[in-house]
């Protein structure tokens, strides 16, 4: 089986607090954005942490997505690891309406053996700003931002 | 609490097929890795994979390390999440030494919210042979390695 992958890690700032503490609902929607991206649930596993905030992983078939929640600084840490065909940028869209977020900020990296060369090559790393219809593009590099 | 983590995303190649087909060992394996590098397991899910492989999360209170391999190439994508005093390296020297990989590439990326600047920055990238003993740097860079 082809080892190619890609994988956003994505920070989302700005969210709101109450969604970004509703282990339910962020365990709904992760279920829901790895659907949305064409993957397959296989198992998952989220927890509540204290005083605030939630951790949780749903592996799928085509690897897996993270997330880890501090509603106290509106701020979640995402992860989308997909292999095959699923689309990782379907579920970013997907989680950033979901949890209400402001900002993201997405580091996109292609991972995977290759022919040759390295297995992890960074594709872009982005700043967008986070609307309830579209997402608009602050600034984009194929090199890290700078500070 | 602090949102600031590290994480390692870590590619392992020409690991032992059979030691990336093992699931109990792979499980017991990241589970050991979590307690080397000073961190505490919340809940973990492995599953196999047809006809090979594995997939792993542990999620630990400090974020998650997770695993996913295919023994036919050898090959082992896992990423070392942490926040607060655990230290992912460690986590990583346990587990190339447990699959018995030749070489390691590595992106270490810094998460987190600052007092300004980024969320995401990339502090390096480096390609490691793996020995019994010891990981002897190939190279690396503060910038995106060339592929």
């Amino acid at each position: 089986m082809n080892t190619r992958g890609r994988h956003l890690l994505v920070e989302y700032t700005g969210c709101t607090a109450q969604a970004l503490n509703d282990l339910k609902r962020i365990e709904q929607l992760m279920n829901q954005a790895v659907r949305a991206a064409g993957a397959t649930v296989v198992a998952s596993v989220f927890q509540p942490f204290e005083p605030h905030g939630v951790s949780g992983v749903v592996v799928i078939e085509e690897s897996h997505i993270s997330i880890h929640t501090w509603p106290e600084h509106g701020y979640a840490a995402v992860d989308f690891y997909t292999c095959g065909q699923a689309d990782p940028e379907i579920a970013h869209e997907f989680l950033a309406a979901g949890l209400g977020a402001a900002h993201a900020e997405v580091m996109y990296v292609d991972r995977g053996m290759g022919a040759e060369g390295r297995n992890l090559r960074l594709r872009s790393h982005r700043a967008e700003h986070c609307g309830a219809d579209d997402h608009a593009l602050i600034e984009q590099s194929a090199a890290p931002l700078a500070i």
